[in-house]
């Protein structure tokens, strides 16, 4: 068990690796160099553009003005200056909403922690049983334990206090879980009532058209909907299977990549020509021209390409049975999207349709039941995933033993025989396929949300954190508390009786408070502070400007800006909550470790989203039903454990008072999810009635067909008009630029449309610096 | 343990008891005084008249044509006669798919149970175990039990049978739900599309209307669906909070009643006018005039009537927040009841307008919150009934003690000594709380289903059912396996690993399959069979006709037609789902017993919806999705049993393969439930769409708003005028009729019309046997 010096030595550690990160974020934010990797969101918004420009040489690349240097801090406070309205009009109501999950988790634990050391802490310090244990078991307690539940003797009335406690702790949640969940819906009303004209408000998806011998889908599509929607159908939108094309077009643009790689190579060193070879990787066979070949490889590929065009066009099989049928007002695809077609509830299936950038194609054309199969295998492996994960890692680690290693590689047997490296790689490799699993872990959830036949992408990363989060349930909390595999403690607790399951783990909660301190610095403190020096992105960034760009434009294109990862940072945020509420009546030492991560990641995310993330899709905090549930259920968790370990302490007369907190959060939810979820499910009448009416009164004349025509066109189909548009550009751009260095005359626009931007209220932080210098 | 003697001793008392009931009711049924008790239904439709009328005076009363005594199964035939569509439109749809649920038991169990006897029998008879142990313990083993799973010994490879036949009946019990599933949602949507105009498809209830300072709820309603559905919008009926007024209504038909009753007596015995005594229940007081006193008081409770029903329509107070919106079309009814109205999900609630007699009117005024709230209390209520009911039944019992009831009556004190009296008393009093409760028990469900705040007839008897089926669940079912309380073995599962409870459940199952066998006939075949027989409408209807009947209207009143309960009854059936599915792969000897029952049911009750009952409303068959639900659960419990049971045989390498049935189910209901739900909950705006295409075809110029108009009306506003038609269409029937078995004018009409309406094809059983005799 640590005690207060190992807690205290980790916390130093960790807050100097936290420090360290945040200093290097400092500098390394200032150098113009590395603008488009801290500052990619202004870039995107075309507010900014490369601080290369114009400047004396040195200062290009390196930021000489030292005084900025000595107010490395500012960051923090632009990060927090800018107002939540102009937050959600800059990055999106999505994002805006996201950082609020920190602030809650603020808002709930900053008078828990309060309360907690104003009652629980003197209660615990004062029960002195851990000192007389000492005596007989010869173990040394800590102060951290005479802090926690474990100091009070059993079948004491000081746990009256806890009871209490955790009754106002409960109280209070659910006061701030209401008022966030009022607040959230109320800000996702406005958005949508505020948000101008968008294509999807007047579309529905429609999934699941039933074949016709006589009709193809489109006539059918339009005959059925010119009936039962008589007024109110206006257009609509067949949707081909482009899966191979769009592959095609990945293909292309790799080639492409390659081709700008070796022509930038030839034209820095004019006298050889870059050759590569044609074998497996381009490691062996023939070495030939590159450029040569890569361009013929292209002209190939562009012809399949035209093939596969015309042919998903003008096949009749290509057309899937689905489409996005488009009304004349939002009230009438409000009502479609909300009713059901047909008495066959499989067919004509109609659903509000996802913003165009939103939709995963590859899923519209599923039928029902084999959505339903899928469901059901997916749901199966997830189980097997969850529970059975260790076994085949176990199975590669036992592979990946030296011997193994050595009988498929001869070569390096020498190398192994060294023995630190075999050391180091016996030491190594057991670990790092457990590793290799939790860094793509996200990427098979994702891939299993995908198999289950999801139409968008932000239902797939919904779904996604779901998945995940019961991962971190059962093998990172659950497994935490009770050392073993997720399949030991299954078993363990299948032969156990019910009652004793939550006595079990309420018992070893106390123990491991000292184990998640040390868990939420490194995961939570260091984990935050590494994410704001975007290590790998800078890295990748440097290494595509110095290969691959040739223009700004192509400089645009190498700024990876990321995204808020909801799939996987949102069930992180969740353990966080989890252990608050968990240790909030037994350990609530814990509890300032947890504000600090709060805070801290609120800072950070939100300089994060109002400088880096670029989100891929705007679904107006959809999300928030799923956050909410999620602390429910950790709600639900703390109070079972609570139970559990009064239970173990033979609190026998106050315990039972505890039964009511799960019923009582139960119906929580439910008041909750009646009152509120609704808002990001369902598109009201009298909302739509009053935007139709607005927009009626303000554009009379509006041809909503026209706008509508191309709005849900598979991104292969529009991508081709863009590429062409955008090869134009850069053949001009090209005319124009010479250098890199010297200002196009499109960025030379894009410069004086800066003030333009930010009058709107939008202050880039960095400008703000180099104001100050 | 029961052995072969005792199940064929309590077979043929059971079957020598449900043959009682049969003859009893083939002989009272040819009484022509009989003849409203098990007919009603006809009457009820007008195809029927007296058959006092027009006889010689003995064959008023007694059937003397023997002929017809003889052939006294020919209603089983009758019964079985009648084909489904012509039985759809003659009792309705519920009644008519409420007998398919005994039809789905047959489909279901007779192919299990040729199956089970051909494969499964020889298997446990050859199995020889119990014949082995016999000589160990000293414990005689029956045939009966030669043949169950017990006769396996531990670890046979036999179990593999046993697993395979589990799946092979999964099979087809999942083959003929979803069949059954189909054809009811077919017929269901056959139906509604076939049946004529209803006030309900153009209404949806609107709860919920937020208060408006400025205007009426009225005006609010109007404004608000003129606004958001001004195409469609047609007119309204607000709801007034009419309870108190319908309570004296309801107390003026009882003083009625007590009239019509001393009137009456007065009539046969004109020489002395009745009397009453004006003290408590009758008993003292001073003897006044019986007739006057009842006028007098009719005249008062009249005048209150008047008063409170002008402060009702006057008063702005008296309008509750709800109303019935009436649309132009089915689409617009279609469309506003299945979508959202405004962004708060807790006002403006619309939802499809029940049809008018199936409203129950004083639950439409509950606001959310308050639904909300009630929800949870009965949900915590309902779990305290199932687990802890004996202990108020227990505490009454320690009350109702001979000493105790002494000391509260002391004049009975004498009574009390004699022995015999005593201890029948003693023997009595214990079992007579039980005995209440459990008749009350569906009382008590319904009531709490109230409370919970529901707003129609339909939807109160299928919670109601949900409840009942859980109690049986718990405490027939599982009481039974594990004998002791609900309470004890809550206590002893919580207690034990969750593993275990199945083997615990497991091996128990097979020991009380005899006790099953004896429950299914006691409980099945003479239950069912006394239902037939009416005793209770049957002394109820002569009672009356005795004391209370004056005109032919008054013995219309007097006939107790009753209807099908389906929150009572529908769970009993699914007890012998629940006991057939279990015993088919352990015990399959019971399954006969099954059979037979599944049967008998079906004819008796084919019988009562055609000649007896008269059901209040017309849900549509929206039951049965429950129903459904049910019988997956019976299949989830069956199969953990079988689980559990295996494993305790120590079938370790067969088990396992068990663990699929319970995922495979559990997606079977989620897939059916998608596939076939929404055809119960949801109206399609395609068939909306035709429904309303066809009538304007057939009715261009039909004014709805006046068909409409009253469609909506509380019943005692409607009550009033249809009270006044009736009182004056009384007296009239008075004038012309002076002795009650003289025909009067407007029945020798009906008897006119009676040959009109067997023509339409609806042949009453009766007549029939007359034309026979």
């Amino acid at each position: 068990m640590a005690n207060l010096q190992d807690i205290g030595l980790s916390a130093a550690i960790n807050i100097l690796s936290a420090i360290g990160f945040l200093l290097a974020f400092s500098m390394l934010r200032l150098q113009p160099l590395n603008d488009r990797v801290y500052f990619p969101k202004w870039y995107l918004k075309g507010i900014r553009s490369s601080p290369t420009h114009n400047r004396a040489f040195a200062s290009k690349f390196v930021n000489l003005d030292f005084r900025t240097y000595i107010k490395f801090w500012t960051w923090m406070h632009a990060a927090l200056r800018m107002p939540e309205p102009e937050l959600i009009d800059h990055a999106g109501l999505d994002s805006a909403m996201y950082v609020r999950i920190y602030l809650l988790g603020l808002k709930i634990f900053i008078p828990i922690t309060a309360l907690a050391f104003g009652v629980l802490i003197p209660i615990n310090w004062t029960g002195k049983t851990l000192g007389n244990i000492k005596d007989i078991n010869h173990i040394t307690f800590d102060k951290v334990d005479k802090l926690s539940i474990s100091n009070v003797p059993s079948g004491s009335n000081r746990f009256w206090a806890h009871i209490l406690m955790a009754y106002v702790f409960t109280g209070w949640t659910y006061y701030v879980l209401y008022n966030e969940y009022k607040i959230i819906a109320n800000k996702r009303l406005h958005f949508l009532a505020s948000e101008g004209r968008r294509p999807d408000h007047f579309t529905v998806l429609v999934r699941n058209v039933p074949p016709d011998p006589d009709e193809s889908v489109s006539e059918h599509v339009e005959h059925f909907f010119c009936v039962n929607h008589r007024d109110q159908y206006l257009t609509h939108q067949i949707v081909y299977n482009a899966n191979l094309l769009a592959s095609i077009v990945e293909k292309k643009k790799k080639l492409l990549n390659w081709l700008t790689y070796y022509q930038n190579k030839f034209e820095r060193n004019p006298s050889t020509r870059p050759t590569i070879k044609t074998g497996v990787w381009g490691l062996c066979g023939t070495p030939v021209d590159a450029i040569d070949r890569y361009e013929s490889e292209l002209k190939c590929l562009s012809e399949e390409e035209d093939v596969e065009r015309e042919k998903v066009l003008s096949d009749p099989n290509a057309v899937i049975p689905a489409a996005f049928v488009s009304f004349r007002t939002r009230w009438g695809a409000a009502i479609c999207a909300q009713t059901q077609q047909t008495s066959n509830p499989t067919i004509w299936l109609t659903e509000w349709a996802p913003e165009p950038r939103d939709i995963y194609w590859s899923n519209l054309a599923i039928p029902y039941v084999s959505l339903s199969i899928r469901r059901l295998l997916m749901a199966v492996a997830l189980f097997f995933l969850i529970f059975f994960f260790m076994i085949p890692i176990t199975f590669v680690q036992s592979l990946a033993n030296i011997d193994g290693i050595v009988k498929v590689f001869p070569f390096i047997r020498p190398l192994m025989e060294m023995s630190i490296i075999k050391s180091f790689i016996q030491g190594f490799l057991p670990g790092i396929a457990l590793k290799i699993f939790l860094i793509i872990l996200p990427s098979i959830l994702m891939t299993m949300s995908k198999i289950e036949g999801l139409t968008s992408l932000s239902n797939l990363e919904r779904r996604s954190a779901g998945k995940y989060y019961f991962f971190i349930l059962v093998n990172v909390f659950l497994g935490s508390v009770i050392t073993g595999s997720a399949l030991d403690q299954l078993q363990a607790f299948l032969n156990q009786s019910p009652s004793k399951i939550p006595k079990t783990l309420g018992v070893a909660i106390p123990r491991r408070a000292n184990f998640f301190i040390t868990y939420t610095m490194v995961d939570g403190w260091s984990g935050v502070a590494a994410e704001i020096v975007r290590l790998s992105p800078l890295v990748m960034f440097h290494i595509q400007n110095a290969f691959f760009v040739k223009t700004d434009r192509d400089r645009e294109k190498a700024m990876d800006a990321g995204s808020l990862d909801f799939a996987s940072s949102e069930p992180r945020i969740q353990l966080y909550f989890l252990l608050g509420l968990v240790y909030a009546a037994v350990t609530p030492i814990l509890l300032p470790f947890i504000i600090v991560f709060f805070a801290f990641s609120y800072i950070v995310y939100r300089h994060q989203i109002i400088n880096v993330y670029d989100q891929k899709y705007e679904s107006g905090a959809r999300f928030w039903p799923d956050v909410h549930r999620h602390i429910i259920i950790c709600m639900l968790i703390s109070q079972v454990l609570l139970f559990g370990l009064l239970s173990a302490k033979e609190a026998s007369h106050s315990t039972p008072f505890l039964i009511a907190l799960p019923v009582l959060t139960i119906w929580f939810h439910r008041f909750c999810k009646g009152r509120f979820e609704s808002a990001f499910t369902k598109f009201p009448i009298q909302d739509a009635m009053v935007k139709d009416t607005l927009e009626l009164a303000t554009e009379p004349r509006l041809n909503l067909k026209a706008y509508l025509q191309d709005a849900y066109v598979h991104p292969v189909f529009k991508g081709e008009e863009i590429a062409k548009e955008e090869e134009e550009e850069a053949y001009m751009d090209e005319l124009v630029e010479n250098s890199p260095l010297v200002p196009t005359k499109r960025s030379s626009v894009k410069d004086s449309s800066q003030h333009g931007g930010s009058s709107q209220g939008t202050t880039p932080d960095r400008s703000h610096d180099m104001h100050q210098a």
